[in-house]
């Protein structure tokens, strides 16, 4: 649910209309504070996202984070938008716009709930809303953002963020670092795991069997073969050649400026790697305007986000857009599916 | 004129071709070689671009850097395409394909010749079509491009590199550099430079009396309030504010790769500040695909180029791409003609 003071329960909640009306509409089950949840739904004018309905006596079922307390989600009907609330917050604590160390706290909570029910294999995929990280730091979390967080409840070292937008998808070597440091931290080893941690989620999660990925340069002109700069010769190249030896159809480095201009409309590549956030995000929305995915790549379930914060600005207003939540619905139900179909496959 | 073993030659016939229908069309004078072009215009199976005509008597004209050479061009009738030989080539040295030293030192001696010709104010503006820097640097003359050279014979110390698509123009503090470099050589006067020199561009060539200049920030999210770095609090910040001090319109630092989102299709700026290479040109050449103009900064006269180079592998094949040279020929025409109406009203 994210932070229940920010749009995410607004955009839950039209996300979940939306997605309501479509054929394969996925089952969901929205984790943290059903108060927060029928409110916004109320605020809203409508007390349902038609054609889904509350799923009853949700809304009373404890923090399935304390021992014994029950876990299992009860999507029930598939037209039924479930809540599981991870708590009970007061109201004052999921006032629009108006953030609380409770309602961060209870984000907070929902993640973790979020987490362990996905690394149990009791929801096939994770859609989380925006969070702030200075009310999660105020609450006592040190986390930088979901991602962090949600490595170091899977116990995974080694993960990548990643964005999918209707025309581009592309994963990223380095993310919120000052620019003048990503030289440094460029190593072959770290544009490697990249290729690969994207070359495995489309394989498993759309079913690519040999998906062509596009490898950034770093430098103007990638380099200009070394002319300005050695990070292509250094850490790019080598990672190219070391994910093409273990079978990933990988190339570049490309120049950085026209690896983007698409022919006929279309990309010669499935998706591509960028060595730093701008070099990736600077395309990505120049392209998709606000209707970007981002995805967690290495945890050992499905994890997505609108791309999006929590916008306590407009909060409360009715005006959030949901574009991208229910693009992080749809990309998480698809990523699933396949999954499930390639495990089922392979039982 | 370019290399003329490059695709100058056939995307100045084609350009010329497409603007000799429009109504307002500038007077052209190629600077170069007319057996180069001649061949080129055979080549192509129309022995004009229509409706012009080859300017009779200037094929003969020697070298107007010559003491004492005849150095007025003769436009004639508007629908003439003049060409100015600044030398008279052997046939092999304009071989599609195969540049030669010879060729090389032609185009730059047409570039010499041009911009004598800018200086004196014989022209109005200053079009280039592709150079090699290698063909150029065997040839004897060690500059790493037009503008370096330009700026060089203009006596220009502060210069930038500018670009213009139909939907965005930027200018670029830094270019051609390892991007680790960039944070160094970012400083409160260099960006005050380029917002100045932008400034004045739009003003002086485009009549916008007061030009919006967004600038970007450097960091991702522009740092985050100096959590990802410090160059918009030392360097960025204080050149906005310097440069709204002397009423220019300057607004950021932006967070790079949301500046670029547009609200109904239109930015809310005139013109863009970007950092390095890739910050402005990822967005650019995404947004415009290869219809972007290069345009020189804080020389004493309009320059404008295409935005691709000699193409020496497709050179001669008929099939080269002129949308970019046109571009380049109207923004020149429209940015001289704004100049000029602007010296009449100041005179």
């Amino acid at each position: 649910m994210g932070d229940p003071a920010g749009i995410g329960p607004e955009v839950i909640l039209k996300a979940a209309g939306a997605l309501g009306r479509t054929h394969d509409r996925p089952r969901l089950l929205v984790i943290g504070d059903f108060g927060a949840m029928k409110a916004t739904a109320e605020r809203l004018g409508h007390h349902l996202p038609q054609p889904y309905e509350w799923a009853p006596g949700l809304s009373g079922v404890s923090n399935p984070t304390d021992p014994g307390a029950p876990t299992e989600p009860r999507f029930a009907r598939a037209n039924r938008l479930a809540v599981l609330s991870v708590g009970r917050l007061a109201a004052r604590s999921y006032r629009p716009g108006r953030p609380t160390v409770a309602g961060a706290d209870a984000a907070y909570q929902s993640i973790v709930t979020g987490a362990r029910m996905a690394l149990a294999g009791e929801i096939d995929a994770l859609v989380t809303a925006p969070i702030s990280k200075e009310w999660l730091n105020r609450a006592g979390h040190r986390f930088n953002g979901h991602s962090e967080l949600l490595a170091d409840l899977a116990g995974v070292r080694e993960w990548r963020m990643m964005f999918a937008g209707e025309r581009l998808k592309l994963a990223l070597v380095t993310v919120h670092m000052p620019l003048a440091q990503v030289a440094d931290a460029l190593s072959s080893a770290r544009v490697y795991g990249t290729i690969r941690l994207l070359a495995a989620h489309l394989r498993n999660n759309f079913a690519l069997a040999q998906p062509r990925i596009a490898v950034l340069g770093f430098n103007p002109h990638a380099g200009e073969n070394g002319l300005f700069g050695d990070e292509e010769r250094r850490a790019i190249t080598p990672a190219i050649r070391r994910a093409r030896r273990a079978g990933i159809d990988a190339f570049g480095p490309l120049a950085p400026d026209t690896a983007f201009i698409r022919q006929d409309g279309e990309f010669a590549f499935d998706a591509a790697v960028a060595m730093y956030h701008d070099q990736g995000l600077i395309a990505l929305k120049t392209l998709e305007f606000d209707r970007a995915v981002n995805i967690t790549l290495g945890l050992p379930f499905v994890r997505t986000s609108p791309d999006h914060g929590t916008a306590f600005a407009i909060a409360g207003a009715g005006t959030a857009d949901p574009s991208s939540m229910i693009a992080a619905l749809n990309y998480a139900a698809r990523a699933a599916r396949h999954a499930r179909g390639g495990a089922r496959r392979a039982a």
